[in-house]
C-alpha cells in the first residue's frame, strides 16, 4: 500500500553495532538522514530502563561521526509519549533511532501513542528515516517476538508474538541471532506463524530496507528462514511445551552486499555497482 | 556397501543425555546391546583428558540401570589402542560407548589403530552396537568438524574438517547444537563440503541409525541442513575469514519419533506403530 517514492528507508540492526572502528552502519544512518551537517537525529531510548546511559552512548557515537543536531527522546511513563516535546522532536527529526532494551517496553510505551502515528506518517509520506538496534530492530515489524528462552530446541508456546511498530509486514526479526543462540526461538515463532518470514540478524549487521527489498550491511550475516515451503509441521497436533517438527523450510544466510525481495521471497545477489 | 542385516545400530547423542530421570537414551543403548543382564558394555574414554571421571560417570549411570557387565577402556597414549586388553574388550563387548571430550583427540588416538578396524568389522558384520555422546557423536561419521568458535556468523575457514571414525558417510554432526550456538560453524563446514548433510543434535537428543535411516530420540531436536538444494554459494569466490553467503538450503527440525532417510535426503514422519 505504501508509496515507496515517498517512504523513508529503515535501518534495522542486530545489536552491538561498531561504535569505535569503521562504524559503517552508524555512518549509513547519518548519510540516509541527510549527512553530518544536516541530519537531525532523535535518539529514542524508550526500550530501556537506563535511558540516560543509552542516550549518552549514541550522542557520543553520532557526535564523533560529525552529527551536529541530535536530541535524546526519553519516554519513561505512558503519558510522556504524547507530550509536546516528543511530538516536536518527531516533527523536527530527519532520522529517528531506537536503542536497545526490551521490545515489549518499547511498544507498550510508544506503539499506541499518537506520536507513533506521527512518526509512521512522516516515514510513509515524508521520507523520514527510522533506525533501530537490538530491541529497536525486533520491534520494527508488524509483529514481534517478545522475550523468551534462548539456546533451546524449538517448542510450541516457547515465545509470545505481539504487535510491533508496524513498519514491515509479514516478517519476524531476531537480533543478536548468532551471538545469543536464538535459532530455536525464531523457529518456535515461525511454527505458530508460518505465513511469516524469519530474519535472524547477527550483531553489527543491519538490513537497509527500501520498499519490499532489503540489503545487508555490516560484518555478520542475516539468516532468512522461509516456512512457506514447509512440507510438514506438527504445530496443530501437539500441546504447549512439546517439541516442534518442521520439514522443508527454505534457508538462506546472507552477508553484506546480498539482499532479499520480501514479496518474491527471493535472495538478491550483490549488485556489481556497489 | 554395508549389509544392514548384519550391521549394528548406532546411537549418536548430542551430549548431556539424561542420567537421573527417565534416561530414555541410555536405556535404549542398553536394550540395543542385549539388555541389562546380557549387555556387555565397553566405555571408551579416549576423547577426554579426564578418563577416570568419565568412566565413573558412565559406570554409575549404566550400573544404576541394571547393566552387570561393563568395563572402562582408557586410551591415553597412542600405543594403548592396540594393547591386548583393548582388543580383548572390543572382542568381548556387545556395545561400545564413546564419552565426550575432544573428537580430535578421539580420532588421533584411536581412529588409525587396528582396534578401530576391529570395532568397525564387528559393527559391520556382527551387529556390534556403537554409541557416542558429544565428541563421541561428532567423531562417528566419515568426516568431522573439529574445534571451532561458536556463537558466530558463518565464515570461510572457520572450521577444520578432518577424518572421523567412518561409521556414517556424507554427514557432518554437531552436538550441543542449540545449547552452544553452533549453527554458524555447521554452516561454515557445509559451505566447504556442500555434498554433505549437516546434522545439529541438541543435548539429550539422539539419532538411532540403522542402515541409511535414522530416528530421533530424546527431549530436543535434530536440525537437518541439506545444502544440495543450494541455488548460490559465494564459497569459491571469497577469501578465508570472509562471511559466507548460502542461498536455498533445505532445513528441517525433527523431534523424537521423526526420522530421516540419508540416501533419499527425506524426512520420515513418526511411525504409528512406535
Amino acid at each position: 500500500m505504501s508509496d515507496t517514492a515517498t517512504q523513508g528507508p529503515l535501518l534495522i540492526i542486530g545489536g552491538n553495532e561498531d561504535k569505535e572502528g569503521q562504524r559503517a552502519i552508524l555512518r549509513a544512518f547519518i548519510e540516509l538522514s541527510g549527512g553530518g551537517a544536516d541530519a537531525r537525529i532523535a535518539i529514542m531510548t524508550v526500550a530501556t530502563r537506563h535511558p540516560d546511559a543509552a542516550a549518552e552512548r549514541y550522542l557520543t557515537a553520532f557526535g564523533r561521526l560529525g552529527v551536529q543536531h541530535i536530541y535524546p527522546v526519553h519516554i519513561i511513563h505512558p503519558e510522556d509519549a504524547d507530550s509536546t516535546g516528543v511530538h516536536n522532536l518527531l516533527e523536527w527529526a530527519t532520522g529517528v533511532f531506537f536503542t536497545g532494551g526490551s521490545q515489549y517496553r518499547l511498544v507498550s510505551l510508544f506503539g499506541g501513542a499518537r506520536a507513533c502515528d506521527l512518526m509512521r506518517r512522516r516515514w510513509r509520506s515524508e521520507g523520514l528515516v527510522i533506525g533501530g538496534t537490538s530491541a529497536g530492530a525486533a520491534a520494527a515489524p508488524q509483529r514481534m517476538i517478545v522475550q523468551a528462552e534462548t539456546h533451546i530446541s524449538p517448542h510450541r508456546g516457547l515465545v509470545e508474538v505481539e504487535d510491533g511498530l508496524g513498519l514491515i509486514p509479514d516478517v519476524l526479526i531476531e537480533s543478536h541471532f548468532a551471538q545469543r543462540g536464538r535459532l530455536g526461538r525464531l523457529l518456535s515463532a515461525l511454527a505458530e506463524h508460518p505465513e511469516m518470514l524469519g530474519l535472524g540478524l547477527d550483531e553489527n549487521t543491519a538490513l537497509l530496507v527500501r520498499g519490499d527489498e532489503f540489503r545487508v550491511m555490516g560484518s555478520g550475516a542475516v539468516t532468512v528462514i522461509d516456512p512457506r515451503t514447509a512440507t510438514h509441521s506438527n504445530y496443530t497436533t501437539i500441546a504447549d511445551h512439546q517439541p516442534l517438527a518442521l520439514c522443508g523450510l527454505t534457508f538462506h544466510t546472507l552477508p553484506a552486499g546480498y539482499g532479499f525481495n520480501l514479496t518474491a521471497r527471493m535472495p538478491l545477489l550483490p549488485m556489481s555497482s556497489q
